[in-house]
C-alpha cells in the first residue's frame, strides 16, 4: 500500500494531460501542481502563509542543504521539516543528487555512493542510497526522492548507461532502505535518468518500475539541452510511465514548458525559476516576461497584472522598478509572490481545461499570448 | 488654521505625559505614536498590508533619499509619495537636512542654504529651507519637516550657536515658503536644535514658536551623547513647547528612551532601530533585546514572545536563528515585523497607562522586565 493515494480525476481528450488528486498525510495537491522551492526551510524571501496566498499546496525542500543546515539532528529534534518551518501541507524533498552534482566539489562516485565537499565549509561528506532515505526520513517529508546519478548533457553514450545502471542500482537499495528506515507516512519516488537516448530513458523507466514506487520522476533535464530535445525525451519517457501513479518532472521549468509537460500526461513540478527570476526583477505574465529594471516602467503606473491578486499588482510597475533600483529588498519579495501566483493560476487554469478536455486549445492560446520569439 | 488638529484626549497623573490624537487629511493617528521608517519609499522589507498589521497609524519618509531616487518629478507624476508606495494612511516626511549632514559629503553650508554631493552618484545638489518645501509639496506627506542645521556632539559653543540661529533663520523662510507652496493638507513643524546646551535649546524653542508652527520637534538628539544627557536637555525642551502642538522627538530611539521621552510629555517618534536591528538578528522583547544569531537559540523551540500576535512569533526561536545562520532574507523579514510589532505594542500599553493615570508605574515595570544593564 502506498502512502500517499493517486486518483486520476479526468482525461483531457485532445492531449496525453490528466488531471489527478494526490492524497497526503499533510494534505490533498490538486494536480497537475507546481511546487516552490524552499531550498533550506523557507521559499526564499515568503513566510509560509504567503506561499499558501499564491495558491500552492506542495512545496519542495533540498535535503542537501537541510542536512547541512540546520542538519538533521535539529530538525528531529523539531520533529521533521513540517514543524520546523512551519508549513502544514504536503511536502516533497529530494535526495540531495543534483546538488552534489551542481554546487558541491565531487571527490569520487563509486557504486556505493558520491564523497563531495560541502559547498559552504569544504567539509568532507558523503551520501549513500540509504543515507539518502535517512536523511529524509528525519526531514520527515511527504514524498522522498531516491538518490540518482546525474550527468551532464551532453555527454557519451558510456557515460549516460554508466549512470543510469548505478541511478537503477541505487533506486533498487534506496527502495529497500525505504521500507526499512521510512516513516509511515512517507512515500518514495523513483527517477527516470538516460540523458537524450529515448532507448534507455524507456529502458530505465520500465526497470525501475519494478521495484514498485508510489510515484515516477523524470530527472536529468533542464541541464544543457535545447527544450526540443527536452520536449523529445519528455514525450518519449512519460508515455512508458504506470498510468495510475503520478508523474513528476524534475526542476523544469518556463511556464510554456510546463504546459509542454502536462500535455504529455506530467503531474508535478518543481523550479527555481519563478523565485530567482522574481529576485532579479523579471516577472511573468500572460504578456509573457517582463524585466521591470528597464526604463519603460519607470513612469507605468499601471499594475504589472490588472488580474492577478497577488500584492505586488496591488502596486504599480512604476513603484515596482523603483524598488529594484533603489535595490530594497521588497522588489525581490513582492515579485517573488508575484511570479509564484502566477504558476499557480497557471496551474489551476491548467486543470480547469482538461477537466472540459480543452487543453490543447488552451495550450495553444497561451502560448499566442506569451507572444514568444 | 492647522493642517492637522491635535486633541489632547488625557494627561497622566504621575509625569508629563500625555494622552492625544492627531487628525490628518489621511486618517488620525493616536499618540503616544510610534513612525516605522520608510526611508525611500518602502519600510526596508515590509508591504503596506504588513506594516498596517503592526499596527503602525504614520509612517516617516525621507525627504534627501526620495529626491534622489525615485525623484521629485516621478513622484509628482504618480500623485505624491501616499500614492507612489500605496501607503493610505498619514505620513511624516524630514526636511533632508538630517542625511545631509550624515550621509551626504558636505561641500558648503551657508545661511542660503546647503551645497553637497549625493552619496548615490557624486552628483553635486543643493538645498534650501525653500527647496525642502517645495520637495515635501511634491511628496505631498501630511507632516512636512523645516530645514534645519544638524551638528556632531560634542560641539563648542559658537558651533551650537551658529547652528540655532541658522535653524532659526531657515524656519522662519520655510514658513513663509510653505504658506506659498505646500499642499494645503500639509502642516509644517519646526525643528528645536541647541546642542547639549538647555539655554540654547529653550531659546530656540521659544523663538520658533513665535512663526506658530504646527508641531515643534527636538531633533539633533541620539548623535553620540549618553543617554543622562539626551534626558536631560529633553526634559528641559519638552516642558518649553506649546501644549496644544504635539511634541515629536526626532530619530530616537530605544524603547526605554521612548518611555522616558513620553513621560516628558513627547507625543511622536521615528527611528531605524526597530528595523535596522531587525535586520540585523536583534529582536526586541519583554525579558530586553535578544540577539538572535547566539548559539543558545539553536535549539530553542519556543517562540520569541508567546504574547506577540505577529507572523515571527508564529515560528520557533530555533527556525528564526537558523534562517540568520543560513543568510536567508525571511529571517531580516520576520524580524523587521516583530520589532516594529514590539514598538507598536509598547505605544499602545503606553497609551493605555496615561489614560488611567498610571504611567509612572507602567514605566518602572518596563523597565524592571527589561532588566537593563
Amino acid at each position: 500500500m502506498s502512502a500517499v493515494s493517486f486518483q486520476l480525476l479526468a482525461q483531457d481528450g485532445s492531449t496525453a494531460a490528466r488531471r489527478g488528486q494526490l492524497a497526503t498525510a499533510h494534505g490533498d495537491v490538486q494536480t497537475p501542481a507546481f511546487m516552490p522551492v524552499g531550498t533550506v526551510a523557507t521559499v526564499k524571501g515568503v513566510d509560509v502563509p504567503d506561499v499558501q496566498a499564491t495558491g500552492a499546496e506542495i512545496i519542495l525542500g533540498n535535503t542537501y542543504h537541510l542536512a547541512l543546515r540546520p542538519g538533521t539532528d535539529i530538525l528531529e529534534e523539531f520533529g521533521g521539516l513540517h514543524e520546523f518551518m512551519g508549513w502544514p501541507g504536503p511536502i516533497l524533498t529530494d535526495s540531495g543528487g543534483f546538488q552534489i552534482f551542481s554546487l558541491a566539489k565531487i571527490v569520487k562516485i563509486t557504486d556505493e555512493g558520491a564523497k563531495f565537499r560541502s559547498h559552504i565549509d569544504g567539509a568532507l561528506l558523503d551520501l549513500t542510497p540509504e543515507r539518502a532515505v535517512q536523511i529524509q526520513a528525519s526531514l520527515g517529508s511527504d514524498i522522498a526522492m531516491v538518490l540518482d546519478h546525474v550527468i551532464r548533457l551532453p555527454n557519451t553514450p558510456a557515460g549516460i548507461r554508466e549512470a543510469v545502471e548505478r541511478t537503477i542500482l541505487w533506486a533498487g537499495r534506496a527502495r529497500e532502505a525505504h521500507r526499512q528506515y521510512a516513516k509511515p507516512h512517507q512515500a518514495q519516488f523513483g527517477i527516470v535518468q538516460g540523458g537524450l537516448d529515448p532507448v534507455v530513458r524507456i529502458e530505465c523507466a520500465e526497470r525501475l518500475q519494478e521495484f514498485g514506487f508510489d510515484g515516477y520522476a523524470i530527472g536529468g533535464l533542464s541541464v544543457g539541452e535545447t527544450p526540443e530535445q527536452m520536449y523529445f525525451i519528455l514525450r518519449e519517457t512519460a508515455s512508458v510511465l504506470p498510468e495510475h501513479r503520478p508523474r513528476y518532472l524534475m526542476g523544469v521549468g518556463q511556464p510554456w514548458d510546463l504546459l509542454e509537460a502536462i500535455s504529455q500526461g506530467v503531474d508535478m513540478f518543481d523550479c527555481v525559476l519563478p523565485t530567482r527570476n522574481g529576485r532579479n526583477a523579471l516577472a511573468y505574465t500572460d504578456a509573457g516576461p517582463v524585466r521591470l529594471r528597464n526604463k519603460c516602467h519607470e513612469r507605468d503606473q499601471q499594475p504589472l497584472d490588472a488580474e492577478c491578486p497577488c500584492p505586488a499588482c496591488q502596486h504599480s510597475r512604476g513603484y515596482l522598478r523603483h524598488l529594484f533600483m533603489a535595490d530594497e529588498m521588497l522588489g525581490p519579495i513582492l515579485l517573488t509572490v508575484h511570479n509564484l501566483t502566477y504558476y499557480q493560476r497557471l496551474m489551476r487554469e491548467a486543470r480547469s481545461a482538461i477537466e472540459v478536455g480543452d487543453f490543447q486549445a488552451f495550450h495553444q492560446s497561451k502560448l499566442a499570448t506569451w507572444n514568444l520569439q
